[in-house]
């Protein structure tokens, strides 16, 4: 199974010369796309939503990763192996909070290139082909690192932010609800926050965080948009009390 | 053929992760999104949509049905089998209007659960694997019981308000077109629509209504947005005369 | 493979209704959706758009092409083979530019009809049994013409205007970059644009042109929106200098 987690979007032709890339080079394996409107321009926002949506896939899963705003610039393309599942994207940070929580991750710089490699599109012309050489059970040419000379060393375990709005304006935070105690409650947009387990627990219009279906803290307003009543974006910080 | 008729958008991470379930667990039944975006946390105006739209489809056609409000309360998970086709979902009324036009519409409470299961995305975890099991010809733990003695005998045979707006504008209403005459004037938003056979019969910019593709009466603007131009949004009710 | 330009939105029930319907009578065929989200009642635009999307495809694609205002009026629905590539659509504009394009294309009317034809949804009715045809080696009853009495041969060979602005707010336009100097200088909005040839060339912030993916001359601007930054949208002209 190959996944895609890019800021592509759903409109345009993007995802769709990506899926035709992949429906040659790999036919008859199914792609599934999680995100296609991951955080624009951000990898380290779609960095902690990757990690917690890839471990709910199968283990030899392909994940295709792009969100590259330094598209044909120096940024190496690489592939990481971390719990029996791969990843393909752009050095830029994407990757790391994925590969830092599994253990014996493995890290490569693919050095394969195309023959024809655009500027601006290396999801199509370089990213997919290795995806879809991966899902077929190759590799390409590439040299291995060790991962932990090159990602960021510094970013948080959990990150105390909104990471993604989804389409009913629920805000997902970098944080694990593991880590989160339900009697806390969560500070943000001047509001204080209690848990509920889950949406029809409280009243319609009522603000509440919970751990969601993939465990991240989300922040949601039953039958409403916490994003509107909070006044939240991607970014957006919190505090727990 | 699996069909997906759900209020989780197109975008985000609800869509790819079901069809990551259907992909394993009914590899090669093809999955098509007929509604991604059916009136969100509206099962009374998604039941009147997937009643005109589920009798295109073929015989033994299993339609994973999910705008769920209530998900992770008391409401029961259903199986509906009607007119030759599968229907599994929320009961929340989602599926009473398909029941209620079928001859011979049977009807059980899904008994089985999932090792794992969240409290907020039974979708994926309840839904999806039933609706698989039922494309290959499994059945689960299930408790059958007469259907008339479950849906909303009061809601009206057709329904006189908008329950959906798509891409352009158009207003589609919960009324089947043969139940209404091509000598009637549709009543909305102070004006009086007369009917025409199709867009290109009336002026640029003409409001009229006609009989959709899927035979719900529709509020239209050629070449523009009846949305827009009329004031319509989903609930907005019409009169005939 | 077959391969889908249509307006009709990524939401709604439009597209899932196309793919069910190539999934029956074309099963294991691809289907890539390249455009949902073409122009809308855009057939001239979206003709530029087709014609340096499509011959990044292989040879044999098939191309359903829906962008057809006129709808259920006198436009012919045709077949188009051009560079040893398939168009099926509406005969209004759409397919000029590749067919124009290409050595020795033909044209055909489409003579076949469906035992069943809304007045308002040909994609599904007529378009779409025909591409899946046409993907299994085969041809529908239909009329050869020469295509040069038949499509404009007045429109430009290169349109100075934006035909699509994606989802990141760069703007596409119907100019091929083989067709133009990097040392020129693009004027729109009161702005003279220079060239660069990719994003991570220039500060986040400043408005470029380059040529994009696909071969078309697109105005961006780095990690920002150029169609909110130079006010375009499609249908804005540019002059060169």
């Amino acid at each position: 199974m190959i996944v895609t987690c890019t800021d592509f979007g759903t409109t345009g032709p993007y995802l769709g010369q990506v899926h035709a890339v992949l429906a040659r080079a790999a036919p008859g394996v199914p792609v599934i796309d999680l995100f296609a409107d991951a955080p624009a321009f951000d990898p380290q926002s779609t960095g902690y939503l990757l990690a917690a949506y890839a471990t709910s896939f199968p283990l030899g899963t392909v994940f295709l990763c792009v969100v590259d705003p330094g598209v044909g610039t120096g940024r190496a393309p690489v592939i990481a192996q971390a719990g029996e599942r791969w990843y393909v994207g752009p050095d830029n940070g994407l990757l790391d909070v994925v590969v830092r929580r599994a253990r014996g991750a493995r890290w490569w710089d693919i050095d394969w290139r195309p023959a024809q490699l655009s500027a601006s599109f290396h999801g199509r012309d370089l990213f997919a082909p290795v995806a879809a050489l991966l899902a077929r059970g190759g590799f390409p040419e590439a040299t291995e690192y060790d991962p932990h000379g090159r990602i960021d060393r510094t970013a948080p375990e959990d990150l105390a932010q909104v990471v993604y709005i989804d389409v009913y304006g629920n805000a997902m935070t970098g944080w694990r609800a593991e880590n989160a105690h339900v009697g806390w409650r969560l500070l943000t947009g001047g509001r204080a926050l209690p848990h509920a387990r889950t949406f029809g627990e409280v009243q319609p219009g009522t603000a509440f965080w919970y751990g969601n279906s993939n465990g991240l803290v989300e922040i949601a307003v039953n039958r409403g948009s916490a994003a509107a009543t909070l006044g939240l974006a991607i970014g957006s910080g919190f505090v727990w009390e």
